[in-house]
C-alpha cells in the first residue's frame, strides 16, 4: 500500500511522521475525508476549497496547488489500484509542521501533507443516536473548522456506544444543536427541512451545503438557524450526513423509534445522482 | 539526540511515528510536560499519576509500569547528557496508537509511548497577559484532561502576540475564569490568594496544586470557586503556574500595570526551596 507524504508516493511501511510534528504533539492542523466514486473523488474542489480556507485561518501554508493536490489523489487511487473501485475514500492531513518545544507558532514551518487511501465500506442503512453530555465549543474558532482536534467525537462516540447507539448528536456550549459526532444533523417538521446553522460552532460540511441545495431545487422548504434540541426530539425524520455515508437516517434518537421520513428518500436519491452525474 | 519511543531509546532521526497514529490523526492522546532540575525530573510522581488517571479516563493502557516510565526518564536524560545539566525538561506523549479508518476505538490497541528531552531554557521574569477571546469547554471531559488537542491554546496564544502581549488567559463557556493557555491562573485580592476551582473545565495543574499546599503551610488565605473574570481585572497582583515556569508574574493585565504583589515573591521562593528539596 501506498500513501502520499509531503511531495511524493512512498510505501506505506515507511512512511513516518516526524515525533516533534506539531500536527502529533498539539493537534495543530486539518483535515478532509473524501469518497471516492469508480475512481473519482467526489466534490473534490469543494473539499479542496475548504481545507485551504481553513488553513488561512490556522495560517499553514498549503505545500501543494489545489492542481497538483488533485493530481496527488489521482496518483495515490491509481498506485493502490483504488482509480477503478465502486468505492473508496482518501484522508488530506496537512499539519503546521515540525517544530520546536512549546505551542508558540515558529517563525518559519515546513508543513506536513499527508494522503491515505482506504477501499471503501457501503454505510448501514440507519444508526440509532443519543445526545450527548459532552458539547461542541461555541468560543472556539477551531469548531468551525474540520481540525486535528476530534478528542471530544471519539468520547462522545464512546459514550453513545455505551448507551447502546451509534452515534452522538451534540448541542453547542450555548445549549443549541450542532451536529453528530462524524456528521452534520437535519430533521424534518412536517415538509420542512430544519439543520443548524454554520454561524454555530458545526462543521460547514459539504454533504450538508449541497444537501441545502438540493432541497431548494426540489422545493422543500429549510430553516437554518439556531435551534432548540426539543424540536429534533420531536422531529418526524432525522437523518446525518458527511460524506463518506451521504444522508444517514436516524432510526433511533434517545431511544425513541423515528419514522423514516419519505422526504428523506426523495433528498438522498438526488443526492445519489448528483455525486455521480459525469 | 535520543528519545524514548515505546520500549527503547532510540536515535531522534530514526524515530518515527506511523502515519495512522491516533495521536496524529485525531488527538487520540494524552503528554506530561516536566521540569529537570540537575537531571531530577521534578514532582515525577505526580505527573506519572495524573497521565495515569487521564489514561483510565481514555482507557489507553500505559505501556509501562510507574517504575519503568521513571527508568525510561532517566535513561534518556543520561543518554542527552542532561543528567547533570542545571535545567532541562520532558515531556512524555501517549497515544492510543495506530488504528483503522474512523473515529471508533479499535476494540484492541497497542499505545504509542514518545518521552523527549531538551536543554531547558530559563523562564522570563514576567509575562503581559490578555483575555482571550477563545474559552475553555465546561462541557468537555477533555477539558480537564492534559490530552493531545491544544489548538484552542495555540489559537489563544497567537491571538495574545497579536494584541502585544506573551499570554492568553481563557475563560470557561460560562464566562468564569479558567487558566492561562499554558499554566494556571492566580491572583491576590489584599492578602487573600484566589484560583480557580479544579472542578471546571481547567487542568489540575501540578504546580497549583504545590502552591496551594505551600501557600497554606503560609498561613495565607486561599480561595478556589467559580471565579468572575472582573476580579482578575481588579487584582492587587496576578501569577501564572506551570511545571516548567514555576511561578511566573503577570506584569500587564489586559493592557493595565500589575504591580509585583510582595507575597508572590515569598510563595515562589517557598515553591523553588520546596522542588529543590532533596
Amino acid at each position: 500500500m501506498k500513501l502520499w507524504l509531503n511531495r511524493a508516493l512512498v510505501d506505506a511501511g515507511g512512511a513516518h511522521i516526524a515525533p516533534n510534528d506539531r500536527g502529533f504533539l498539539l493537534g495543530d492542523g486539518l483535515f478532509e475525508t473524501l469518497l471516492v466514486l469508480e475512481g473519482r473523488p467526489v466534490l473534490i474542489d469543494a473539499h479542496i476549497a475548504r481545507l485551504a480556507t481553513a488553513a488561512e485561518i490556522l495560517r499553514i501554508p498549503l505545500p501543494l496547488s489545489p492542481a497538483a493536490l488533485k493530481t496527488a489523489c489521482a496518483d495515490l487511487l491509481a498506485a493502490n489500484a483504488l482509480d477503478r473501485a465502486p468505492r473508496a475514500s482518501l484522508r488530506v492531513t496537512l499539519t503546521r509542521g515540525p517544530g520546536p518545544r512549546g505551542i508558540a507558532v515558529p517563525p518559519e514551518v515546513s508543513p506536513t501533507l499527508l494522503i491515505t487511501s482506504a477501499p471503501g465500506a457501503e454505510p448501514p442503512d440507519s444508526v440509532r443516536a443519543v445526545i450527548s453530555t459532552i458539547r461542541r465549543n461555541t468560543n472556539s474558532p477551531a469548531a468551525q473548522l474540520k481540525a486535528l482536534p476530534y478528542l471530544d467525537n471519539v468520547f462522545a462516540k464512546e459514550e453513545a456506544k455505551l448507551a447502546g447507539a451509534d452515534e452522538a448528536i451534540l448541542l453547542d456550549t450555548q445549549g443549541h444543536l450542532a451536529c453528530a459526532s462524524v456528521g452534520n444533523v437535519f430533521f424534518w417538521e412536517g415538509k420542512k427541512l430544519v439543520t443548524p446553522a454554520t454561524d454555530g460552532p458545526i462543521l460547514p460540511g459539504i454533504t450538508r451545503a449541497s444537501v441545502l441545495a438540493l432541497a431548494r431545487k426540489l422545493d422543500i422548504e429549510t430553516e437554518e438557524g439556531l435551534i432548540a434540541p426539543d424540536r429534533l426530539l420531536r422531529a418526524e425524520g432525522i437523518f446525518l450526513t458527511n460524506s463518506l455515508t451521504g444522508l444517514l437516517p436516524v432510526k433511533k434518537m434517545d431511544g425513541r423509534e423515528i419514522p423514516a421520513h419519505p422526504e428523506t428518500q426523495r433528498l438522498s436519491d438526488a443526492y445519489e445522482a448528483f455525486i455521480r452525474r459525469p
